[in-house]
């Protein structure tokens, strides 16, 4: 390792003090450390800003036996990990998420990418990290909105994994909103591990790993009608849980009472009905234009029962009727 | 097959008949075809382009189930191919080689990459075509200079393979010249089965595909020293693989003799010695910023008799010395 380089990514939201350790703690290692800072938010994911960083890369001599090191949430990471997956066609690559919703989700299952004006995630790499470290320490300083997202995350972990995790959850619930360590730290080895098992299962995402997808396609459609931003993350998924809650009743044979658990969890977890008015019509054009849409046909991850679930290919005009009933 | 999309990159150099035959013939197959044409020339291989190609895709909304083809020479297969292997995280990609180089080369072993400002193909990622349709009626209009290109790779194959190649080439060099059909068609086989063959034993690069570097260290440092252009790819190849061959003598016991059939060799395939006055120390430092030079140390591949080869981890004093009279 003496003699290795590392690049570390990170944005200008990742305190000071975090940013500071880690590079002490790398420097004592015995690693020479290149500090990269991105300006903080979603714009530093794009093909512009990973191209300059490769640029950097370049003129501080980083070769193939070096390093990228990705301190920060899922937009360092991601922007990092496509980066490690390019630079001189892939240098080892190493994720300190420094969020909920990086350690739970964003850190895990290798997917890179970066956005392009045409939309999120349209160009990217499977880029497997070697090493994920996800202190729960440095996540004491995160923001509100930050901290709902990675529950929204770990939410959808329990109700995809099992009964088992779901009653965990619902009894550590409040805790877990007063961000209570001990429960932090079990949530997030829980919701990783979770994460971690499907992909393993299915590295490049087809059948097993679809699953993940649970909230996503409307989560995504609303946080772009509402304007990127204008929503956390994690409400917006929320809200597409609760709409797939529904969905399986009708569509998957799922119990009222299931969906009744889901809603008071994600209440509990402070991730709120929206009471925001969405077109449903743009919702479902934007669905459409999600990636994952195949042939033609958009597909909702149903949850059926804790720990069970199905996939529903919907045709638009369906989709249109209940998204206007979900939000009616 | 049906109602896939095909988008076709091509560029302005590649003859217009070819490109319509190639259209004509993907819808003709029942596919949808979205053509994209870049100006010629090394600079289209560049992460903006790239990235300029990737909105374009997503604006025509190609998705996973769609395919990218190449229609080109190497720039074209290694920007083409670049851009299947991260748009969506990957899409299926076909190489139509357009040029001897890219039949007998670059379409051949899933290397791709784009230029960075820093140095060439310092961004890329391994993304095998599903597969390479190399007709060698394309090569009919090829000028000399790409001609040349496409041979010294052929001779860098029959040097590297074995006995039976070489002499098999060395009976052939003049018809190969003149571009006699069969004899094209031949060489164009022999010269991809020998890459393909080197590939499929290590794909990922570094020790049997290390041979296939032999005379792109000094090659590449003498392009980029001459400035990019102003000597044809194959001619500094041809001049690294001279230079190879000699150190073969000194350092790793190669015969004169077989010094002498390579120089000979390369002679009859008109690739003529370089009288060109580029400084030692400059190309010395060109083969240091060369991104395969790891640890610091510069590598090369050095033939030892036909079909055996040695490679040798020479420091920077001594390769000045050797460079310095290779070319007193």
């Amino acid at each position: 390792v003496r003699g290795k380089k590392v690049a570390l990514v990170t944005d200008s939201n990742v305190g000071d003090i975090v940013g500071v350790a880690a590079q002490a703690e790398l420097v004592r290692g015995g690693l020479e450390v290149e500090g990269f800072t991105v300006e903080a938010g979603e714009a530093s994911k794009s093909w512009t800003v990973a191209g300059e960083l490769l640029e950097a890369f370049a003129s501080v001599g980083l070769d193939r036996t070096d390093a990228i090191v990705a301190l920060g949430g899922g937009v360092i990471g991601d922007l990092a990990g496509f980066c490690a997956a390019v630079y001189l066609r892939g240098i080892d690559f190493v994720q300190v998420p420094t969020t909920l919703l990086a350690q739970v989700d964003a850190s895990i299952g290798g997917k890179t990418a970066v956005d392009l004006r045409a939309g999120k995630n349209l160009a990217g790499a499977f880029k497997q990290p070697k090493v994920v470290l996800a202190d729960t320490e440095v996540l004491d300083g995160l923001p509100d909105g930050e901290w709902r997202s990675g529950l929204a995350e770990v939410a959808k972990g329990a109700i995809i994994d099992s009964e088992e995790f779901l009653a965990w959850l619902e009894d550590n619930a409040s805790a877990l909103v007063k961000r209570d360590p001990d429960v932090v730290t079990q949530a997030v080895a829980r919701a990783a591990a979770f994460k971690a098992d499907v992909v393993a299962a299915d590295e490049r995402e087809s059948k097993e790993r679809e699953c993940l997808n649970l909230g996503h396609t409307l989560g995504h459609a609303i946080e772009k009608v509402a304007g990127y931003g204008a929503i956390p993350h994690g409400v917006a998924v929320a809200e597409g849980m609760r709409f797939a809650a529904r969905m399986a009743v009708e569509f998957a044979g799922a119990e009222e009472k299931f969906v009744a658990r889901q809603f008071a969890l994600l209440d509990a977890l402070e991730l709120p009905q929206l009471d925001l008015e969405l077109d449903p019509a743009a919702l479902v054009e934007a669905m459409r234009s999600d990636k994952k849409a195949r042939g033609g046909r958009i597909r909702l991850v149903l949850p059926v029962s804790p720990g069970t679930w199905a996939t529903l290919p919907v045709d638009e005009e369906t989709l249109l009727e209940k998204v206007r009933d979900h939000f009616a």
